[in-house]
């Protein structure tokens, strides 16, 4: 990986946790909620979601300012996602990038609510941002809420728990994927376009590149789960194995998953050069999102 | 309580849900998901919510259709707040009014997806309706996040959960139930007012009366706890009183509840004159709210 792309992606991720800082009022928040809103928005993601948004931006368009808000609610709509996601009654887990879950630092009525108010709190930023023409606001909106609500994330996740009990085939296991995390994946690279002002044609095929950017991203989470390195990851490896889940490795194998992705990144590629953003900071995401390790 | 108003809540409340049955659209929505989500709308809620915003709106304006999908979104948002507080992290019950919690009919999990899945929704459903502007749109998913968000219900449940093990002053009291429950009632009015284009005077008049409002509301909720019907209530009575829980009736005794009802009954009166809106069915629902038994 080049250190071109590792700058990019550091600095776009000290913009996005500057832009969350100054986001969320302190002074007009129960202090119990405003922490544990706080501790699982800086508890080390990746910021992949902004910095894509940030990318498809300014594959179009200069003054990236202009998303700033809109990339920070998309990422409070992930991170509340994650909150529930490790609930309990869902997938259980006590840590989360070494760091402890939400409910375990603190309760689950806490983490709850805090994933509620993360989730609410981003179509409040959207709508109040002061950048944006109403218009816009109303198409972010939109595109968000149908993105992370029962047709996409929210979803998906109902059927990724599911999946856990029974056997899926490869289209079934995109279908669970396209809707858990591909349609987030697609609204940051829609939502930079949109905001940059470009035409239906390239729209279309940045939506083409966002599906097989999801997949890609999905794949390499399966791979990660054979072959990666606990250390770097986090979390320990091989539970996908154990559980018997519907994974790429396990419908396809190991190399099968590897060549699988190969396509993806292949047809990901040749979306994005039609779509005009071949020397973008979109096509090294796209290298990176393939070979990282974490 | 006068036939009249009856009648009008009886005719609210079949609109809604009509409007309800058909905005969820069960083709794209993973069964069990959908399963849940049309569950808990359709759990006999008294809709008084989309009923305060359809009066809020006809004291001022005809042509009630226009905040149909508001008050759909609305209740949506009111519904999910339901599910998640009747969760075993929060309030662990079982029943509500009479009939199996979320959680107790599907299963844990499904109920924190069903909550996410209706408080996502009701965003998309302001951002699409096709009967407001772009700048109505805006102001209204601005204000329900606002009332929903951590600053507001989401807030309030926090406030709620930590005052169940102090004891509150009539101050911390009010300030529980208006971030609760009072933000949400104060959108019913404000949002039909707003669509009804009523001027800055007379919306912060509106303002006032649904603050007493909320409060009425809730010193009613507790002296029923108190003296309520547990038939017509669909659940059990006294269970305050045993947890000593921060109350009106705890704070005031019973009759200082009845009597803080009044003056409330009385401020809300004053400024709904104030409003112009002295005969519209907000002063007959007011009344209502004031009396009502379930």
């Amino acid at each position: 990986m080049s250190n071109h792309i590792e700058q990019y992606i550091e600095k776009g991720k000290q913009t996005i946790e500057h832009v969350l800082n100054n986001l969320i009022n302190r002074d007009s928040i129960p202090k119990n909620l405003y922490d544990s809103m706080i501790y699982s928005l800086f508890a080390g993601g990746k910021r992949l979601r902004p910095i894509l948004l940030f990318a498809s931006y300014e594959a179009y368009e200069m003054n990236v300012s202009k998303v700033h808000k809109t990339a920070a609610a998309l990422e409070m709509i992930h991170t509340y996602s994650l909150i529930h996601d490790d609930l309990p009654a869902m997938d259980d887990d006590d840590f989360r990038r070494g760091k402890l879950t939400n409910h375990k630092k603190f309760d689950e009525s806490t983490a709850i609510l805090a994933g509620d108010a993360l989730l609410t709190k981003s179509f409040e930023i959207i709508a109040s941002d002061e950048q944006l023409t109403n218009k816009e606001k109303v198409f972010l909106i939109q595109s968000l809420a149908n993105a992370s609500g029962p047709e996409g994330m929210v979803g998906g996740q109902i059927l990724d728990i599911e999946g856990e009990s029974t056997s899926l085939n490869l289209k079934q296991l995109e279908t669970v994927h396209k809707l858990k995390t591909g349609k987030l994946i697609k609204f940051a690279i829609i939502a930079g376009a949109y905001l940059a002002n470009t035409d239906e044609e390239i729209m279309n095929h940045l939506k083409k590149f966002a599906k097989y950017l999801g997949l890609i991203f999905q794949v390499q989470d399966d791979i990660l789960d054979i072959e990666g390195d606990p250390e770097k990851l986090g979390k320990p490896v091989g539970s996908d194995v154990d559980n018997q889940k519907s994974t790429y490795p396990n419908l396809l194998g190991l190399d099968g998953a590897k060549k699988q992705k190969e396509i993806y990144i292949e047809k990901a590629t040749e979306a994005l050069t039609l779509a005009k953003a071949n020397n973008s900071y979109l096509m090294d995401l796209l290298h990176y999102f393939g070979e990282r390790e974490y």
